[in-house]
Parts: C-alpha cells; sequence; structure tokens
C-alpha cells in the first residue's frame, strides 16, 4: 500500500484523535488508532469508550489496506515530519512514514483486535454546527467538576422545532444559551458529559451537522467528521423555578470593563470566604469591593442603574463571576436582588443567561 | 509619604523581585520587600538568603519614609493595576495603591525586622553586560542538576587580564565560552550557583556591569540594580584534558538544521538506552538515526566533511546534542572520533565550545 497525503492535513486529525485515545490501556488495541480506505482517500479512527471519532482525509492512495498504528507514536512523528507531503508505505507488517529528508519506519499493530466502530449512516436532526458549537462553549463552565449528582457534570441540549438550547448547572449557579431551531419534530433533551462535550467544541466548525440518537449515544456528523458520544442517563432538574422573575436593581455595564475589575479587586479577596467580591450599586455607579487580613481593594465602574430599589450591595466568588461574564462580548444586564439569585444576560447575544447565587452576607 | 511612579517601571522591578523573594518563609520578614527612598527616587530590594537584589526607580515623593510590604501581594496588585501611573500613599502601618478607578489598602510590615542588605559601593572589575549575559545563556544548561558532587551545579566565572571565560560541566559534557577581557590585573575563578546565573542573565541587559567579590559573595552593580549573589566554594575539576586536541572526522552543517533533524528522529528514540541518536557520516552526508522498540526513525543532511577517517559513527543522548547545539546560529563544526569526546564550536562566535561524552556503541 502507497499513500500520499498533505501534511497539514493528516497533523489536523491527529491532532484531534491523539487527545482522545489513550496512551496507555489494560487494553493494548485502544491505545491504536484505525486507518482505513475508503472511496474518498483515508478515515482516520480512534475510541476511549466515552467517544469515538473517525475522520476522513483525502489521498492518494495505491494498493489500498486496512491497519492500525500505535496513536501517540504515529501522532509525534507526524508533527515532526519536514516536508509537505507525507507519504505511507504499507509493507507487511512495517509501516514507513517518510517526508522531507526523514524517514520513519514504525510495526503496526493487530487489526483483528481492534474494536469496530459503528457510525451510523441515518439522520435524525440537523442543526447548525457554528451556533450548537458557540452554545456549548457559552454555558460549559456552568457544568460541575465533582458533585453529588452526576447528572451535574453534563451539559444538556434541548431540541425543539422552534429553538433549541444547551444548559448547564452545577446546582449553585445556571447558565443556558438558546439557539437556531433543529429540524427536529419532536421535543428532545440529551445529557451529553461535559468531556465529550469539550470535544465536540473542538470538532465543530462549521457548516451543517447531523445527529442521530441511539441507546444513550449521540451521533454527530459533519463532512469531514463521525462522532459516536456517550450520553448521561437522565436528565437535568427543573431550572426554571431558579431564575428569578424580577429583579430589585438592574445595571448596564461593559462586560469587559467589569471582568477586568473584578480581576483586580479578587488579588486581595480572602480564599477562605470563598474569594468574595462585593457588588454595591448607588447612584449610577458600581463599587466593587474585596478584603481579606492582607489588605482591601476597591473598583469604580460607571453604570446605567434601574429598578425599584435606590442601592444594593451583594457578594459572590470572584471566579462565578467571572465565568458568568466570560462569553459575554459588549454590554452586560445585571439582575439583581437581595439575597436573590443574579441574572446575566447579553445585549448583543439575546440567546444566553447565566444564573449566579450570590453569597450570605 | 506620597509617591508617584509610572506603573511599568514598578512592574518591571517588582517583577524581578516576586522571582526571588520566598511566598512563604519561616522567617516572614525575608516574604516582605523593602521600599526605601534615595535621592533619585526608590530603591525596592529583596532576597531570599542566596541572592539580594535591589532595584532602582525615579519616582516622584513627598514626605519619603522607608517601609516593607507583602512582596508577593504587592507585586500582585501592581499587575493587576489598570491605570499607567500608580500613586502610593502610607499612613501609619497602611499603605494605599491607587491607579485609574482602583484602590488598594495593604497593611505594611514590620521595617525593625526586615535584614540589612548591604550592597558595597567600591568595584573592583568591570565587564560588558550583554557579554557576560550572552556567556552565562550560552552554557548555563551544561551545569548539572543533581550531582555527586555539588560544585558542577555551579557556572564559573573565569576573569583575566586578556579574556573572560564562564564554563559549566556536569563531568560529563561540558560548555565554556570566553569573553571580552575585565578590567582584572590578577586571574581569579568563581563558582556562581546556577539558579543565581539564572537571576543575573534576567538582570543584565548592557552597558556596563561592576563586579566586587568578597568573603564569598559576587556582587554585581548596573545602572538600575545590584545584587549580592552567594558563590559557591572551591572551583571546577581542571576541564582541559577532556578537549581532544584532534578529531579523526570533522563537518560543517546548519546547526538549525541539525537540531530539527536531532528532534525528528528522537520521536523514536529509545527512553530506555538514553534517547540516543547515532550520527552516521560518511561521503558528506550526516545520517542521524534512531531506535526503539516501537520504530526506527532516519534523517539525511549534507554536509562539508573533513578528516583523517573516511566515516564513523557515533551515538549521542538526543537531548545533550540538542543542548550542545543551543547556543549556536549558523554553521557549527563538529569534530567526531571514536569512543572519543564530540567538539562543537560556531563558526559565527568563535568563543563558544561544547564537549559531549558519546555513547558506548
Amino acid at each position: 500500500m502507497q499513500v500520499q497525503i498533505p501534511k497539514k492535513n493528516l497533523n489536523e486529525a491527529l491532532g484531534m484523535l491523539e487527545r482522545i485515545v489513550p496512551a496507555r490501556s489494560s487494553n493494548a488495541a485502544l491505545t491504536q488508532l484505525k486507518v482505513a480506505v475508503t472511496p474518498r482517500g483515508l478515515a482516520l479512527s480512534g475510541t476511549n469508550l466515552e467517544i469515538d471519532i473517525e475522520y476522513s482525509l483525502e489521498a492518494q492512495i495505491a494498493n489500498g489496506q486496512d491497519f492500525v498504528v500505535p496513536a501517540q507514536l504515529f501522532a509525534q512523528i507526524t508533527k515532526a515530519l519536514s516536508g509537505e507531503l507525507v507519504e505511507l508505505h504499507l509493507n507487511g507488517s512495517e509501516l514507513t512514514v517518510a517526508s522531507g529528508g526523514s524517514t520513519f519506519k514504525v510495526q503496526t499493530g493487530d487489526l483483528s483486535a481492534y474494536p469496530e466502530l459503528q457510525f451510523p449512516s441515518e439522520t435524525h436532526i440537523t442543526l447548525d454546527a457554528r451556533e450548537l458549537s458557540k452554545s456549548l462553549t457559552s454555558v460549559r463552565y456552568a457544568a460541575a467538576a465533582e458533585e453529588f449528582r452526576a447528572i451535574f457534570r453534563g451539559v444538556q441540549l434541548e431540541l425543539n422545532p422552534t429553538s433549541s438550547r444547551v444548559v448547564a448547572t452545577d446546582g449553585f449557579r445556571l447558565a443556558y444559551r438558546n439557539f437556531a431551531a433543529s429540524s427536529t419534530t419532536e421535543a428532545r433533551k440529551l445529557v451529553i458529559p461535559a468531556r465529550n462535550a469539550d470535544e465536540l467544541i473542538r470538532v465543530l466548525k462549521d457548516g451543517e451537522v447531523r445527529l442521530t440518537i441511539s441507546q444513550g449515544t449521540l451521533s454527530v456528523a459533519t463532512d469531514k467528521v463521525r462522532i459516536n458520544a456517550k450520553l448521561m442517563d437522565g436528565e437535568l432538574p427543573d431550572y426554571a423555578r431558579v431564575i428569578p422573575a424580577t429583579s430589585s436593581v438592574t445595571l448596564a455595564v461593559s462586560a469587559g470593563a467589569l471582568r477586568e475589575a473584578v480581576a483586580r479587586v479578587a488579588v486581595v479577596a480572602d480564599k477562605s470566604s470563598n474569594n468574595k467580591v462585593e457588588l454595591i450599586v448607588a447612584g449610577g455607579k458600581l463599587q466593587l469591593v474585596a478584603e481579606s487580613d492582607f489588605g482591601r481593594a476597591q473598583d469604580v465602574l460607571d453604570v446605567v442603574q434601574h429598578g425599584s430599589e435606590p442601592a444594593i450591595t451583594v457578594g459572590f466568588r470572584a471566579k462565578q463571576l467571572t465565568e458568568a461574564l466570560s462569553p459575554i462580548e459588549g454590554e452586560v444586564l445585571i439582575g439583581l436582588g437581595l439575597n436573590a439569585p443574579a441574572k446575566f444576560t447579553a445585549e448583543s447575544d439575546t440567546g444566553y443567561l447565566a444564573i449566579v447565587n450570590p453569597l450570605r452576607v
């Protein structure tokens, strides 16, 4: 078998696969990646049993033959190559990788031991890839890193005929983003483990994404990539009830300026009291205050202030403020109430909403 | 006390000091930095008892007064500030740091508990700062990280009336760089702990550097900075005898191209055999070969070859090859002999020489 393939394309596929294929495993077959011949060129696939990824590449092939090769080694070799065009030769069990003045010889693995990865051919639902990726990116931070309820470690995808939504919450804060309607005719809720959501974010760029849902697995396909991502059982508890209907004080301010001010005062925030930063709103000014045994920091921003109360003071964890603001460009609208969850929305991205519980004073 | 100082200048000084001042110490005074009023402005100083650094800054000062302040906190605050001009106010034991819309209040420490740092005023020797810094940078890699003889963890500075040299060796490889003569009238050898050499590299930029040597300490001064760096006892063993007088094969090749080729083939080099890379020279070609259980890599470069032997094969640790080549721009001249140390010199920087012991075949 002989293959000619641009290094850039091969590197892109291997960069994605080397992230998910384990470097070591009790099942040695899982450390390999499979190179299969297709009518268009090559299909490179790998799995960690939580997520399968197959990357299609155009290539010139003579005497096509499938094989498996250690994934990390193959990715490192390809990254190290000097030339622009990579030549692969398979001779018995020896794979030669040549480019520029460099030649690598690698022992291929046992093709028969490699698990059969099945990517569905039918499509249930289509979505805009960029919108799905942006939505996952916007809410990902709110999923729990570790939590007593496993479901909080996932991102919920809600598909509806009129509009779609992704939601994440760790029980203390919440973020969702509404985006373009999908082609579904019936409402569905899927919870994607946050790590699998991270891989979807990396893979999904633009164009259309085709979804297939079957037996606890979400399959995702674009023109280049096919993915099977394990889903979590169950769905997020009803979260609509934590979203406050009204706020006693609302304010509008540049999200970027506020993020920077939070970062500044957080330098002296007390770690033992959750890095608390207080927002004090009064007279069209937002004052940020943080304190610890070491000192006190204060920052002032001009804001547009509305609401039924003339002033309010609410404390938050610095990191939760920063994360709620992170997807917002331009102005953020903040709704505050005494001992009530704070609401963050974006003037420029009306689909996004974040809820953050304040710290008790 | 009131001070006005440009943030950029303050940040530069604090960036240097925060690297050496410990974040925690059984002697709490050492976690502070001292801010002293001088005729020119402020002098900021800190120590970890291995190295003292004092940074002079121009500033506008009213009612000048010395104080100490937690170094890491002060550095973090200054980095976080939004404005261009920083104002410091000292009111009793409370320091206010203000810039842009931000105000920080910090408790100062106990000035009387801070160790007295003495920087000598007389100068023994003057040197070119850039040449000293470049020389330390060029040989630093060859010092031992851990070694049975502590002296190998230092960089030796040899001062002579006609020429100066820095040398480092871990007993298996060696690097030196000769540079401009100093103003010394008697030959001297000093061994600077590698970590202190790293700080000198960071501090020394250009102009003249003034050295003072006293009681196991090297003091270094430029127009901005004064440093006391602890020296090691003793000196490096005689290293001249390991430098081979002749080579059976010499070759000239682009150092950059060789570094890249070593990095490429090292991808498959066997970790259990010291990541060995073989250099095979014959017929005006340099072939690089590395092998492991996983595969074999080979790379070929055109070289200019001379010497008494028509061909030679010598194996090295990949990392030692890369490091010996690292300071060399343009062409490297390599002298090889069977079971003999290899010699690396630079066509463009004739002061530099590296010796690397080959691996036994």
